[in-house]
This record gives structure tokens, C-alpha cells and sequence, in this order.
């Protein structure tokens, strides 16, 4: 059972098609696909809403609708509204990342909500009265007026963060080790002599700067391959130079 | 100076203009402003942009406009593309948070970008070869394809928390003392005996039950004031009934 099945995210009267489209296509992002509208408006654009939600159409056709919230989230224990506004009772509100913590704990459980507004007016006291918690998304105090789709995003991605399931790329290739790496700074430290880069008096200190260069991130055995064959390439070109020069 | 002013936000021949627009208030939401696009198209639906970036719009007429990537960061120290794809040197990415630690390290003093390619086809391996970083948004598996302005507001967002700059409204009501809480907990004590809820032997582990509840979390000086007053209610309304008996 995956967490993440757990998770509702629910529409309070919506106005605008393309915003319901790109929210399914944020939460399957996040790896999330329970969709629940309350009071669906007749305006709504729906076609925009199949275009915006790109591949997640799917989600977009089996969203289940409601016509309040309470019947939205009766099967839900936790139920977390997003709200810009401060004031009666909003004081105490948790940041998405905050609140990822608490809410994928009774996730492992129990269904929870994911509550949004209207895009011009929010939620209503009553509809926040049915919240058990308040998510205040942090965001510059100049602009604090979020897109829907942008502030589903956020949330449902720190869910998924906090879920722990992304696997990132990393590197493939094997981290070289002391002996191979210093095979290679060998034959740099060949290659600064013999091309007459430097002298054996500041060879040291050409070294050490190559040394930091090189291994200020994690260096693998592809890249020593690299480096190794680009001084040895060089040394090459230097022993034609030099042959060129004794036959002239 | 705030950091901030130095992130500037790279899109590279966007295609849809409601995706700029976006993209401009994602930024503003997050209190970076500086937006650069390069090779902007002819086909772009700017109307578009102008109605989706809302009150950003000052931020979209002030873009700056470039043919070239490399024009476009040539001032930047730090250059961090965002790409989905892993491949030829893309494996060693960052997350949007990582990324967030070293951007900010580096905009202390100098200009930094997050770049985002084409909706359709991303950034090219000429393109990626000017970054410095890769910043890998994590996604589900099964839906790895992002909204170009949720990429955006998601580098972003985690630049604007890690800037620390955020202060979440915190509850102003000042927490209650042990004193209050007690003398609010003794008016409870009273009414459960006096509307004969339950008996001198059950008393303290009813107490006990809603102590639980009430200080599960901070609990007020005016959340133990209601609570008072409704312990005292209830009191009065039994001595109104238990005269009422006399009286009959």
C-alpha cells in the first residue's frame, strides 16, 4: 500500500478549467491521484481542463464531486485547508513541509485531505471550521497571492518528498580511488614538464592547483580516463614536436 | 542586498505565452523577479502571458530578451539547468533543496541562473554544457513531465524558504500558564460532578481523558477562557435546574 494512495486532494468550487487540468497533472507529478471537486461550477471550461491536465486525463475523468465539504472528507481524518489569510483562528498554521510530517503519519492509516479554495476567494470560515489544520505556504510578502495549481504543487510535492519513494539518478559511474587518480596526476605532472608549461621549481605548486581543480567534486574512473588520456595525448603531440626539432 | 535579487529565472524559446505569464508570478510568489528569455518566439500568445502573470506583470515587461544562452548567463557565476532526462553527464544532479544551499552560497555576491528549457524538447547538450549544476525536480516515475512553471515555482520556492527571509505567522495569543490551565481544569472538575456526569470514583480518569484532549496541543490563555466559561455555564445551568427541583 503505498502512502501516497491515501491522500485526497480536494477543490472548494474551482472557477477556472485550465487551473483543475494543471492541478491533476501536479499531483501526478507527486505521485498522488485521488481528486475530489465540491460544487462544481456549470462555467467551468472542462475542455481546458483535458487539454491543461496533459497525460493525467485519467485523473481529470475520475474525480468524484461532492456538494459540500464535509460529505468530500467524511472519510478522512486529517483534513489541512491551504490558507493565505491570518486572522480568527488561522494563526497557527504549518508550512507544507511541516505539515508533510503530520499528515503522512495518519496517511499510513487513514484517508487525509488536502484542502483548496477558491482562486478569488479562498475558503469560508465554516468550510475551514471543518479543517483539523491550517497550511500557510511560505511566499514573498510583496506577492502572496498564489496560482491553484502552484500551491497544489507545492504541497503535494513535499508530501511526496517526505514519502521517500524518489530514487534520484545518480552517478553511474565508479568514484575513482587514490591509485587510479594518482596515475593520472602522474602523468600530468609528466606532461607539465615535458611541455615546458613549468619548471621543476614550480611543479609542486602547478600540481597542488591541478590537484584542487580536479578533485573538488567526486572524480570517477571515466573521468580519469578522460584526463588521463588528454595529458597522455599531449605528451604525444611534445615527443613529435621535440623528434621534428632534432631532424630539422 | 537580498540574495534574491541576484537569482535570475532563464526560460530558453518558451512556447506557450500562459507558461510565461506563470512563470512570472511563480517568481514574484517567491520574491525573485530578474527573468531572462532567450530566443523568444514569434508564435508567443503574450496576451496570454500578460492574463497569467496576474500582478506580476511588471516583472514581464521587464524581462530582458537574449539570442543565446551563453548571452544570457554571461554574468552569472552559478548556472543550474533543470532537466528531467539522465544521460551523458546529466547523472549527477541535484535536488531542488541541494541546489537551493549552493545557489544561495554563491548569490552572496555574485549574479546566479536557473535555467529551464523547452516545453517540448528541454534544453539541448550544447545548452546543458554552459551549466554549471543540474537540478533534478523529484517526481513520480510514473509522471515525470513538469509544467514549465511548476519546475519554476518549485526551484524557486525552495530558494525562497532556504533564503530564510519567510516569518510564518505564529499564534499571538499568549500560551497559557500551568496556574490558568489548573484553575480552568478545577471549573470542569466541579460541573462533571455537578451535572452528574460521572462519580467521585470515575472523576479522575474522565479528568484524565480530557486533559488529554484539551492539551494535545498549545493550548491559550483565551482557549482556557472559553473553555472556563463554558464549564461555568454549564454549572449555572445545573443550579437553575437543581433549584427548579427544589422548587417543584
Amino acid at each position: 500500500m503505498n502512502l501516497l494512495d491515501n491522500i485526497r486532494v480536494v477543490l472548494v468550487e474551482p472557477i477556472f478549467g485550465g487551473n483543475i487540468g494543471s492541478v491533476c497533472r501536479a499531483m501526478n507529478n507527486n505521485g498522488i491521484t485521488d481528486l475530489a471537486i465540491v460544487k462544481p461550477r456549470e462555467t467551468t471550461d472542462w475542455d481546458d481542463a483535458r487539454k491543461l491536465s496533459c497525460n493525467a486525463k485519467a485523473q481529470l475523468e475520475a474525480r468524484k464531486e461532492f456538494q459540500t465539504l464535509e460529505e468530500a472528507v467524511a472519510d478522512c481524518t486529517v483534513v489541512a485547508a491551504t490558507s493565505a489569510r491570518t486572522g480568527f483562528y488561522r494563526d497557527t498554521a504549518y508550512s507544507p513541509k511541516e505539515f508533510a510530517t503530520i499528515g503522512l503519519e495518519s496517511a499510513k492509516d487513514h484517508k487525509i485531505a488536502l484542502v483548496f479554495g477558491r482562486e478569488d476567494k479562498g475558503l469560508t470560515n465554516e468550510e475551514l471550521a471543518v479543517c483539523t489544520h491550517i497550511i500557510q505556504i511560505p511566499s514573498s510578502e510583496l506577492y502572496t497571492s498564489l496560482n491553484l495549481s502552484h500551491a497544489v504543487y507545492v504541497c503535494c510535492y513535499e508530501m511526496y518528498c517526505a514519502a521517500g519513494i524518489f530514487q534520484p539518478s545518480e552517478e553511474k559511474a565508479e568514484e575513482a580511488s587514490t591509485d587510479i587518480r594518482e596515475r593520472m596526476f602522474n602523468v600530468w605532472r609528466e606532461m607539465m614538464i615535458e611541455t615546458e608549461f613549468t619548471h621543476e621549481q614550480k611543479l609542486d605548486h602547478m600540481m597542488m592547483g591541478l590537484r584542487r581543480i580536479f578533485t573538488r567534486g567526486k572524480l570517477t574512473v571515466p573521468d580519469c580516463k578522460i584526463l588521463m588520456g588528454l595529458a597522455k595525448q599531449s605528451l604525444w603531440v611534445t615527443e613529435q614536436w621535440k623528434k621534428k626539432d632534432t631532424n630539422d
